[in-house]
């Protein structure tokens, strides 16, 4: 009987047959974890009487929840933070360098076939280039930063195949929406989600980023993909570690299965306050909107930024409403500007906030006031999300966030391409 | 009997003769206030039972001290702000577009001869351009923006005659620190300090900026110079209002004169944890840091960033170092972009954040942590300055700041000039 993304991976990585329902315990590719978890694991690995972690070279923490801080308290969980990585001489990314989910594929650190965990619900994104990798809480990595290795009920897998070619207009954004409105919140509990079909093999693979970071709001454990040619030339690109993709074999069982034509997808939008409360651009168009962002881990990369400057070039976002960029890294920050793209941005208005997970988590960068509603590329828009439970969060495809500063609401985004 | 510089101006707008110590009730040619204290002056607006504003196009309010909020409650109070602006329709400088000392004059708001008061003690930093500026409580803020008129008591003058020619490597910056050092932080208290000589001529119309922005430092109620060829270029090209620069007369009274020759002097920087705790920085160098920063009223124009990115290019700051670069507007940041110097901090490891105070006043954007040292082109190092009373912070020039991140402890910058 053959076996899917997930059991392969997970086969390899404990050295048992792997089978869905089973209990491994797996050996860890790479281990991350950010501000917001990364201090309270350090806690639990003194608390556990550890000395030294697994293999610092496998390890990374990264600054990017509220980089630079904005509270002297948040400052002294940096001060950990950084004082941990030089003792253990592990990676840090500090205020600046970028989003955790970034960086990891961004700098070489995760490749096809890898088993990783991260402190961050979102580290599903790296399923994308072939990568089953999960969010962990604070033990489970103080666990992993001691052993490099934690134990895994081998999960299910939903295989989503995507036929037909996005419509112009339409984004890999507006096809994990329209998925996640589909299945629902919980459609996907805890299974490995597999994304396959020509609409997937069609994308960028900064597009495909987009599809593997939300697997986690349709409940899944991660976001999975196969490596294709392109996968393989963007690793290679990023790095010279070898790698061995891994693709479910033909006879894989899997426990659900949902076929899709993308052919007539229109842009999604996500309405607040659940991020399964999805409808047709369409039917919201014209809602005042007095902020907008774009970046975060879901869309902050360059094709997501590229997107949104053809439509701001040369022109002014509305008066009543914000912008904040946030791009994904330092890397994509600099590109932004060689391209030309930065400029676009603050010639339009908005404010360019250090690379990061900017407003996204409700931080710093860009916190709504009462009543507001946002428009936002991110991932989440649950109440108090953005640290403020009485403003309204809308996600879309950053192509529909820049339509909409632009009218100053809710905007189709082919009106403008 | 001759008149200074303030007593003109204040004449001028009063209508009267006025003289050192008199009382004098002034016109107001413009009107500022940030978001740190225009919610307490629209509140106080509302008390006063006012409907309208004296003159909206001479009014602007600017949200800088935290751009983009950082929290949920400094979020209504931008949304104050806004409401009113829109109200009332005077000026509105909201997120990303820069620090309120930046964008009066570049702006165009504020020329030679005039009278302007701004809820910020740094407004003193136009009379750089000849304009008597001076920093205002919430209150006389709202008192302004009814009535356009606010009464003065005139200040005596006390004049610096600087001499001879700064020496390389050495700014306006290392010689106002130098002057407060000096005079101590009351040495000037409520006089108009009045800037001239050969040293204040040979500085650009930017450098000078620095030296009026720390007037207030030596306790000072303005810190005026002469507008001369140089300052009303400058002013030609940020505006078309016409204007009268005002010269003292040669019999002006001065309460004070002090002399000075700048020939031989070095670059000076501020210690923990007062402003005028200044010595030269050959006797504080080697002392490790942990962030500098770049931007601010004081020290965050073109002229600053070229000067930082010039001893940065090509090199990286120091591995326990961080650098937060904030440029002081939005004109300032395209500028830099364009010139290549962002790329140049960014490449660097400087944390970019948005055009606007940054982590000066300790409400987002680098608190630092509890013992950390930070080196700062601002114009403040009290306790508690930056967010975290257990930090300490040392003032000095761009140059200096930049040589002392990528060496990771404080540095002579002639070291790479």
């Amino acid at each position: 009987m053959g076996k899917t993304i997930a059991e392969k991976i997970l086969s390899m990585k404990s050295g048992q047959d792997a089978r869905a329902n089973d209990i491994v315990i797996a050996d860890l590719d790479f281990v991350m974890g950010q501000d917001g978890t990364s201090p309270l694991a350090i806690r639990a690995f003194r608390e556990m009487m550890a000395k030294k972690v697994f293999d610092p070279r496998k390890i990374a923490m990264v600054i990017d929840h509220s980089a630079p801080s904005p509270l002297q308290g948040v400052s002294e969980l940096h001060h950990q933070m950084r004082e941990f990585a030089r003792e253990q001489g592990i990676y840090l990314y500090d205020i600046g360098d970028g989003v955790c989910h970034q960086l990891l594929p961004e700098q070489g650190h995760v490749v096809p076939g890898n088993l990783v965990i991260g402190a961050d619900s979102h580290t599903c994104t790296y399923g994308a280039i072939n990568v089953f990798s999960t969010g962990v809480g604070s033990t489970d990595l103080a666990a992993g930063l001691i052993s490099g290795k934690l134990w895994f009920k081998v999960p299910e897998t939903f295989k989503f195949v995507l036929n037909g070619k996005l419509p112009h207009g339409v984004f890999s954004k507006d096809l994990i929406l329209y998925l996640i409105g589909d299945v629902t919140a919980d459609g996907a509990t805890y299974m490995a989600a597999e994304y396959t079909g020509e609409a997937i093999r069609d994308l960028s693979v900064e597009a495909r980023f987009t599809i593997s970071n939300m697997a986690i709001e349709m409940g899944a454990k991660c976001g999975l993909m196969e490596a294709d040619d392109k996968v393989i030339e963007w690793v290679k690109q990023h790095t010279d570690k070898p790698f061995e993709p891994v693709s479910p074999d033909p006879d894989a069982v899997y426990a659900k299965v949902k076929e899709y034509d993308v052919s007539n997808l229109e842009p999604q939008v996500a309405k607040p306050h659940t991020v399964d409360n999805v409808c047709p651009v369409r039917e919201v168009a014209g809602t005042p909107i007095q902020q907008g962002v774009i970046g975060t881990c879901t869309n902050g990369r360059m094709e997501d930024l590229r997107i949104a400057a053809k439509i701001l070039k040369g022109k002014k976002i509305h008066k009543d409403t914000r912008l904040v960029v946030a791009p994904a890294s330092r890397q994509v920050m600099l590109q932004a500007i060689r391209e030309g793209i930065l400029e676009i941005f603050i010639e339009a208005g908005a404010a360019v906030v250090t690379p990061g997970c900017g407003p996204c988590v409700g931080t710093h960068n860009g916190i709504p006031s009462d009543g507001e509603n946002v428009i936002s590329t991110a991932n989440r828009n649950f109440k108090g999300r953005m640290g403020n439970n009485k403003a309204f969060i809308y996600l879309a495809s950053p192509a529909t966030v820049a339509a909409s500063v632009l009218t100053g609401k809710i905007t189709d985004p082919r009106e403008f391409l």
